[in-house]
């Protein structure tokens, strides 16, 4: 054939956020595996776990109690990647500077426990517990926000062992900073720019491109939108774009707000569906800084889910050689991930009689 | 303290070479970790394995058959992620173009063997095979420099089950494109822009502060220095520099062949002493383009090592939720993982007596 097509010819797409690019090779989705399989999780957890740290009641490292949450239930990871109290910026004298550059920084880090029951998941989760964890996340970005040293909020979920999550107890972390971490950076460089040639939002203008082409939709609800990016770089990457413009959590109303939840449900739900295993993702939010230094118009919200699965519950993909020096590289199109995606059902395998 | 510690407080540090920074959180060593554990390596292999499609003498996946090979022996992949005849670019029409944007895209993937040994390690060779295996590289360098459509040639390995390696047999790859992938493409940058604001070359200046510091070297010969980077992402990530202004392989001459053998065996002989295990890595080589656009006078030659693991043979560093969505981080500081490194000796665990 003459004609580049996406399902057999090896190509390369262009992710406009990061202005990085990501290698397709289609092709070769059937080579066969002999390499490391990633131990099946284990399925049946008690409600409640004495050892877990995160239960209700329970002791953490450090010796402090957790009280008997019966929502959600926030506190400072006992040990935090970040503190409040770090000295401020020394930089060594000398002729150094040019290439040891260094910063001390300020921030915190939370934890949010999604529910008292040890045993559930996002995906097993009803849409109104859900809820009560899109409004804890709204105030303690807010919070965090209103803090004076903090300039940018992180909000993610590792899920699974697979991610490198170290407790099943369903929860996700906050990692606020005082500086803008260089992922946002770039990406907020690259969004305000296209604004500036454009005058139009690019993630807006993404969505209605996808919209028209429907091949890389997921799910959809009123409010939001879950697909598999023309740039994905894992093979079943989404990203969850807003139907309007929303910068952060702040400007989503209470009908977005039961949106998120909606979709944060669907899309994990499908995921469970696709390999009926509970699916390892890192979940995360892209919201604007909390500097105050600009308006942010330019941002565009949006949830994304990085799974490291490839072809089963137990052969996923790495992402090395070639993909740390090179670039990374996929082999099942965004489009046929979607197919795939679309196919899945929004009922638990677990709860399906 | 007001005084920032590098072993205390939490700091960024810059990478000039990729102009992105690296969250260094000293004090969180400690925290106990409660999550996956690594399937030790199977230590005992046969020398000769009659199922691997390495070995000599064995068919490989589409019926081809290795000659009995007693040094190395190159063969194209064949499950290769590029392929020489994809259709050149055709971008689709329309309204798309800012953000669809996409490129058919020609290319190589090739396999060098590093012996016949099936049980051996580069760790665990002589610096003569190694000496084979660094010819062989700049021989295959070469060849695909001289091709009129390769622009790129990423050399790398991929060692051991934790980095995606699907066969022990000691082997690396070498994917050559037409197109210059994201990250080389991003490091010449930054060293070209070094080399016209300081009239000096990047990695030559920083190799100068090192010697000097002493902190982050690991070990030296005559031809190179292997050290752990200032701004390294990964736990015990090294950094492999030419002593004196080479900018590839072709550049080398034997004595600095021999030198690159010895340094590549050093290196990997205290990382499996490390742990006492064989420490799993993505090597790679990083190379100027191959386009002869520029006389890539500012680029240099060099060696990087990405290892996996953090504390133990099965304790490894998960770069996951915070470090996909803002940026890596890591806890050990680059100076302790030196320390660690240089206090490892260079005869192998297996070969002590
Ligand atoms: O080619 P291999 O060793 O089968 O595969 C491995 O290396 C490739 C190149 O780094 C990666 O794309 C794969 O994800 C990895 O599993
Ligand atoms: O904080 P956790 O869940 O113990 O740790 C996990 O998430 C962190 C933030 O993404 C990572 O830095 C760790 O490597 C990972 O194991």
């Amino acid at each position: 054939a003459s004609h580049l097509e996406f399902t057999e010819h090896p190509h390369r797409r262009h992710n406009p956020l990061t202005n990085r690019s990501v290698l397709v090779s289609p092709h070769r989705a059937q080579r066969p595996w002999q390499g490391q399989v990633e131990p099946a999780a284990e399925e049946q957890k008690p409600t409640y776990d004495p050892k877990c740290y995160l239960c209700p009641g329970n002791s953490r490292a450090g010796g402090k109690q957790n009280p008997k949450y019966d929502e959600t239930f926030v506190f400072t990871n006992d040990f935090a990647a970040l503190l409040p109290d770090t000295p401020s910026f020394e930089q060594q004298d000398g002729a150094d500077q040019d290439l040891l550059k260094v910063e001390g920084v300020k921030g915190t880090c939370k934890v949010i426990c999604f529910s008292p029951r040890h045993d559930w998941t996002v995906a097993e989760m009803s849409v109104d517990s859900l809820i009560g964890v899109v409004r804890t996340w709204t105030e303690q970005h807010r919070l965090l926000a209103e803090t004076d040293y903090i300039h940018h909020v992180q909000i993610f979920e590792n899920k699974g062992q697979a991610m490198g999550c170290s407790n099943p107890h369903p929860h996700c972390q906050i990692w606020a900073t005082e500086f803008v971490p260089t992922e946002p950076a770039v990406e907020f460089e690259n969004m305000k720019s296209y604004m500036q040639r454009k005058r139009s939002n690019m993630l807006l203008d993404y969505l209605a491109i996808e919209l028209k082409a429907q091949e890389r939709i997921v799910c959809e609800n009123n409010h939001f939108v879950a697909l598999v990016p023309f740039w994905a770089e894992w093979p079943f990457e989404t990203l969850v774009l807003p139907r309007t413009h929303c910068r952060s959590l702040q400007d989503l109303d209470s009908n977005q707000q039961e949106g998120l939840a909606d979709i944060y449900r669907r899309v994990t739900c499908r995921y469970d569906n696709l390999f009926c295993c509970s699916f390892p993702y890192s979940m995360g939010l892209r919201q604007p800084p909390t500097d105050g230094k600009d308006s942010y118009e330019y941002c565009q919200f949006n949830m994304r889910f990085y799974p490291p699965l490839l072809r089963s519950a137990t052969v996923r993909k790495f992402m090395v050689g070639f993909e740390m020096l090179g670039e990374p590289q996929r082999d099942i199109t965004p489009e046929q991930a979607a197919e795939r995606l679309r196919q899945c059902p929004e009922i638990h395998y677990k709860h399906k009689n």
